[in-house]
């Protein structure tokens, strides 16, 4: 049998990836099924199976790849950052409804919620960490707990994935934007 | 044949949108099959079908109905109070999944978005209102146009819809809400 190195290991993980990132932007997460994640990816279900467990963990990892690559956005520059370049990117708003899809599902599933909890908290360490920095430099607002202070950038982040996968218009976003990034600010 | 009185009419309308409403927050929007809402509203299909044209029908009168219960107290009280009740409704969490669930078609399908949409204008007419009105009396911040700051709202409300159907705690939610109206309103 030939031996598999890494980078062969590693391309085909990017493989299996990238094509279910497209199914599921295409078709949502429940219709999203084995049969349709063979026919985008590429590979037999035994391939893909034998990378992630299941549908849910790769689901999952490319949560986990959002999260970390918004946490470094978010960590160098904030979560309102991230928040402006998810205007800037309409080709990523199919996937983004996935996140709303699966709503009744975290809400109802226990061990979904665990693990979609899991592959998020990233973002949300990076952000608590930029927003503790933030404060200590005097550039947030004291007058309320950062923990409020990071819930309604949390909530503001949902409310525009809903937005944006739904097609409304991105029209005024950015001015809502500023509004929101000068609200937690410290007043000058 | 008998006379159908119009109170029987409006009795045999209220069962099938009670019904539907408890059939959607159960099964979520796609799953909500006709042989389901058959079941849940304890009506034939034909029976069903002769009062709403077909499931998306329904599904925009509930809409229509929850516009027109926010419209009422956003027109009285604000957008800011219509989410307060939304905090304190925690039955009607399963219902607000459905929302979520269809941004997908909102954005695939022209047809489904104008018939939501239409639904929807009374809840924006009355907050537009209620802006238009605030700021006449010098309540409502003014070196901000007033669109942003509706659209700045409806944001809010979809991100607050999302948390609240996704079972995230709701914890702080009201303290962020305290933070939202602060930042609509003219600094004193």
């Amino acid at each position: 049998m030939p031996r598999v190195t890494d980078d062969h290991l590693t391309a085909r993980r990017r493989q299996i990836l990238d094509g279910a990132r497209r199914c599921f932007a295409e078709y949502g997460y429940e219709k999203a099924t084995v049969r349709r994640l063979e026919h985008t990816i590429g590979l037999s279900r035994g391939a893909i199976f034998h990378h992630f467990r299941d549908k849910d963990t790769l689901f999952f990892e490319l949560a986990r790849e959002d999260a970390e690559r918004m946490a470094e956005v978010a960590s160098r520059e904030g979560l309102i950052q991230v928040m402006r370049e998810l205007i800037a990117a309409p080709d990523q708003f199919d996937w983004l409804a996935t996140r709303l899809e699966i709503a009744r599902k975290l809400r109802n599933d226990p061990a979904f919620h665990a693990g979609w909890a899991e592959r998020s908290a990233e973002l949300s360490a990076a952000t608590s960490e930029r927003l503790r920095r933030q404060k200590k430099a005097g550039r947030l607002r004291d007058d309320v707990p950062g923990s409020v202070l990071q819930n309604y950038l949390d909530l503001v982040l949902d409310g525009l994935v809903a937005r944006l996968a739904s097609g409304d218009t991105t029209e005024n976003l950015s001015a809502v934007l500023d509004l929101v990034e000068e609200s937690v600010r410290q007043r000058g």
